[in-house]
């Protein structure tokens, strides 16, 4: 049997959670589109979260900070279009200010509410139109509204996020849901992203908290699309303990299940997120084995996935695998020429820093495809890391070139 | 009266140096073009030199590398359209065979010849080719040659770029003169670029290498493009000692004149490898000060010069500073978000972490020019430090979607 079961939704397939978006008119683009999204649970809920390593922080990211101390969440107000980053005291007012209007509309205290924002940088929030909406919107709350809170984060967007998983827990039925929004400014430790993951399991705060860090590690942190990690980046997860499963335990195997679920949850939602990046053509996995050590298999796959010279080439179709010999090169990692071999889909292209004898045709149908894997293998030890990346298009440059 | 004047010429406005080029057919586009230079000292020389840091390094780096113990270098021969890299054993044995020719031709040793290449990598040299056409390449060198070498090492480069200058030490005429080359995979700690300099000056070979590294630092090592570094990157000097000042000895007035001339040198070499970077369309001097410490604001200048969305924005005239106070937050440097300030060409954009009161069509203004500076205040220190780029255009990503 299966650790798990995809099913249909997002954030409100979880037992005990509704979810709906409203219209406020803060996007300069896409402005006729929802801009505003809310996630409630009727019941209290353990919070986790994961936020930018930005020195700068946007003022929600702030305020998301000291709410997360609570022991009883109860809500999540987002909204796209501006990002209240750069916007000093009057930033931080307006975030509580977003947080007080949802308390208020919810029957809630200001501290069991977390607050996103995303889009653009250094402009103040329309914040009274904001408040207007926010009141407004518990009339919108529903079972069925994971969709249209993911619509109501996107901002480069070209499609909403979302999933959702179920499985068994000491023989209770749990889920778990997330949504997401990415597209630009996707980097390692953290994307340019928000992801708001429910679930209805039984689950301590330290367990929950631990368990999220993990899996953003396994799935957020190794996301590259243009190296720049942006100031607002969060990953919230609530868990309200409808399903009434035994308490999960490190160590034990229905943690282990959990953890497995919620690591698929993320992954994917990393993984659409890179599909959805801005300008991108291809997806592209980067695999370093055989390196000394960890943090030197990182160093390779971030360098080679982070390559303006890399991504071009594959934008145009080359495997260039000149250009990925080198930026393993300058990456830092401990590497030899002579032991590194380089796949593309498992062709080999490179044999002991050589050319290998494979035709450069079929090497070319394989970079000519949407999505493809680069294997570098540096024989000199057991480590390994994954990045998922994209091409560098004209058209990230010209969707980047203002806003 | 001034430290030095520029005069015309190159490599061969010094005393004693000749220099010409051949055609051979390396390159796979411009195919018409000279790809084989060459430069003589009818002296012996002392020599100093700095090569890429990649650990991935081209076979004719590894050789000159070597090479430059003799005492007495008296050659340089250098190739483009074909890196030599990637290229194993026989990548060697080629470099070698490279000297080995130019010292036939010359009435050399292997060892006072120093050898380059720069193009493709992966490919061999075809090395029969070369060696006839090094062969017949002396009657070639003439006193006007600089130029015609400066051609023949151009690969993506849209124009030669040679300097030379003129000063007096210890009532001598001293001169240094360079050409370099430059365009793509240009990153601090070494460009994708080699540069040859030329001097007449009495020097002893530490001091030289002293002042050659000093330089090198102050101007190639703080040029970025793309952030690729090269498998093959080499700076090398050359002093023939026929200008017959008294030996410069560290820490006089004329150490410090010949240090500032050599400078003045290398630094305009480097900015025209920026300028003609590819595809670019802005040249972009950032420079950070009020850093705590030199590596907070080297990591903060290069963070900037490097972000790809920052880039982005200036290709498109876009004068987006949360883009630059992001790329500050993400580079490691110490910063506080409240005392930072950021200027174009000198008008505040940013007081304190937020927008200023500046109109942004006068920042629009000067992201508009072919030129202009970012200056970033972190109000923390007394450290500074200084980047050059470049805008990224989409005719970046279309010269190197493929080869």
């Amino acid at each position: 049997m299966s650790l798990y079961s995809e099913i249909p939704g997002g954030v409100t397939a979880p037992a005990g959670y509704v979810a709906g978006s409203a219209y406020c008119g803060i996007k300069a683009t896409n402005k006729d589109r929802p801009d505003i999204a809310m996630i409630y649970s009727a019941q209290p809920t353990v919070a986790a979260a994961t936020f930018t390593t930005n020195r700068v922080k946007a003022a929600p990211v702030r305020v998301s900070t000291q709410h997360l101390r609570s022991p009883d969440i109860r809500a999540i107000i987002a909204n796209s279009g501006n990002a209240n980053a750069c916007t000093g005291v009057m930033g931080i007012e307006n975030a509580k200010r977003m947080t007080k209007a949802t308390a208020a509309a919810l029957g809630l205290k200001e501290r069991q509410v977390l607050v996103c924002s995303t889009g653009r940088i250094g402009v103040p929030l329309p914040i009274e139109k904001m408040e207007a909406t926010i009141a407004g919107l518990p009339t919108a709350l529903s079972a069925e509204g994971s969709r249209v809170a993911a619509e109501a984060i996107m901002t480069s967007d070209t499609f909403p996020k979302e999933i959702a998983v179920e499985f068994t827990l000491s023989g209770k039925k749990v889920r778990i849901g997330g949504i997401a929004k990415g597209a630009g400014m996707i980097d390692p430790n953290m994307a340019t992203m928000l992801c708001f993951v429910t679930t209805d399991a039984v689950i301590e705060k330290n367990e929950f908290q631990q368990a999220l860090s993990a899996s953003v590690e396994q799935s957020f942190n190794r996301i590259t699309i243009d190296g720049d990690m942006s100031t607002n980046d969060t990953v919230i997860a609530l868990a309200n303990g409808l399903a009434g499963n035994e308490p999960l335990r490190n160590g034990t195997p229905d943690h282990d299940r959990f953890q497995r679920a919620l690591d698929h949850v993320t992954r994917n939602l990393a993984r659409l997120i890179v599909e959805d990046g801005e300008g991108v053509t291809k997806f592209v996995e980067v695999h370093v084995n055989g390196a000394s050590s960890f943090s030197d298999a990182r160093r390779a796959a971030e360098a080679v996935a982070k390559s303006t010279l890399v991504k071009c080439a594959w934008f145009g179709g080359d495997p260039n695998w000149g250009r990925i010999m080198d930026a393993v090169g300058y990456s830092g990692a401990k590497m030899r020429e002579e032991t590194m071999d380089i796949y593309y889909d498992g062709v080999i292209a490179v044999k002991g820093g050589m050319a290998s004898r494979t035709p450069m045709e079929k090497l070319q149908a394989i970079v000519a495809k949407e999505k493809f894997t680069v294997t570098i293998d540096l024989h000199l030890g057991p480590a390994e890391y994954t990045v998922y990346t994209t091409d560098l298009s004209t058209e990230y440059v010209k969707l980047n070139m203002g806003e």
